[in-house]
């Protein structure tokens, strides 16, 4: 694995080295965990030649959020980086990547008002601030992203389709324990009770797949059931629940299409989330 | 030469056809003149394959603005384009480019309220909207664009250094008739006595390049200087005499770089802009 943290450098290596399937990359913020290396196994298995960025884009913090403290282990990350099959792992400078002012500034106007997007103001404006500047110097021809984050798979694929980015972005699974519930770092902030409480989330939006497929067609209906479940299985506080189309996160009209169930559940020092998107046709109520 | 209205069709036939020295694209609203054909001229020197797009981009035009009497002729465009060599003309329908709605805005905050955009809030947004929407589709290796609007070219070669767009910019000189005066289809518009004034507003910016040449380093000197040589030449009434750094277009601090003297001169009939882009260094005082 090669390390680069020059602009320059990394699009020379990157001109020499394409190949037939092209270039798989996986932005990170580093901090790594299994999530991201399932990124980078499916992007091992899709392409010849697999980058990963590991940046903590400052742009995408509030000025309330944890920039400084966010987590960074960067020989760790290097270690399983590597280890997971990465053939380039590229750190921008921050002087490079974002030198001199922002002549032209990307503000994204749908999708931002709902779900986490709610109370994060700015967030998706630097998420695709970065991702603009990453995509045109990696060049990839597949982006590998988790659906852990639907919200920003569902921003940047909006991003990629309106500016035609000659790329595809892939989504990729959320990785879950054996009883179902999402892996996360912040897992290990659960009491015991908590931890065995917690896989009601991934059971409730198992449910409500279920009875979308079974004919549900009001988002109401939906989250009733969804809330119920949640509220008679755990003592965690729910945060939201919502239905929404994907990745347009507009209210749901027309029962067609994908959708999403998304929810955030508080608990005493971590907050969870999770979502489940739906393939819904008029043929499911037949089901 | 092949006309595209499509744009999966453009991009597979430019993945098939690319070579050597790439792709150049030359960006048009149509109508073309003399000015155009530059570009082309010079894309065909420098490239294997050059392509011109044709729209005329809604985005930038102003509600009071002229989008739907700006001139329009395709058959004679089309004629011009493959005289002058074009191998693809793309004429992107609005349907195509525009399709849905825009879920991430691109807004230009530095180097728009000066020269010409002072008076076109928002203009440079849809320029920038546009660019790069055919810059995905396109993936240029060059892209030719004309200093006769400079403006333009400082903005979208901050827009391509900020955002890291894996292209050039080709800054094409302004064409200009014997007597100097820059080729414009408004030169048609002005009276017998006013075409034979006309050339002082190339005359002024060639005596203001002289003046910051053997030292001249105060803008309101430089600008005193264009305004007499033009007030005492020609009865058009002076818009605007602007001294900027270039492409920053920011007032000039340093004399050290590229400076641009940019002017627009209102005659009855026409609105006329010129411009010199000028190298400065310290060395020039001695010249």
């Amino acid at each position: 694995m090669r390390c680069i943290d020059n602009i320059r450098e990394l699009t020379d290596v990157l001109t020499h080295k394409k190949q037939g399937s092209g270039i798989g990359f996986v932005p990170t913020m580093g901090y790594l965990h299994e999530g991201h290396l399932s990124l980078v196994k499916r992007a091992r298995e899709e392409t010849d030649l697999v980058v990963m960025s590991i940046y903590v884009n400052p742009t995408q913090f509030g000025p309330n959020e944890d920039f400084d403290r966010y987590p960074r282990d960067l020989d760790r990350d290097k270690a399983l980086a590597e280890e997971a099959g990465v053939d380039i792992l590229f750190l921008p400078r921050t002087e490079e990547i974002y030198a001199g002012t922002a002549s032209v500034t990307l503000h994204v106007t749908e999708g931002v008002h709902v779900m986490c997007g709610k109370k994060r103001p700015g967030h998706f404006d630097g998420v695709v601030t970065i991702l603009t500047k990453l995509f045109h110097i990696v060049q990839p021809d597949h982006v590998y992203m988790g659906l852990k984050d639907a919200q920003q798979v569902a921003v940047v694929e909006r991003l990629v389709k309106d500016y035609f980015f000659p790329l595809t972005i892939v989504r990729v699974p959320t990785m879950r324990e054996s009883d179902g519930l999402a892996k996360s770092s912040r897992n290990v902030y659960l009491s015991t009770r908590e931890r065995e409480e917690a896989p009601v989330l991934q059971h409730s939006l198992q449910r409500a797949r279920k009875a979308i497929q079974q004919g549900a067609r009001s988002p109401e209906e939906v989250i009733s059931l969804v809330r119920e479940t949640i509220e008679s299985g755990t003592s965690g506080v729910i945060d939201y629940i919502e239905v929404l189309s994907y990745p347009g996160l507009c209210p749901v009209e027309e029962w067609d299409g994908e959708i999403i169930v998304a929810l955030a559940v508080q608990y005493e020092k971590a907050r969870l989330i999770d979502n489940m998107i739906i393939t819904v046709s008029e043929e499911d109520k037949h089901v």
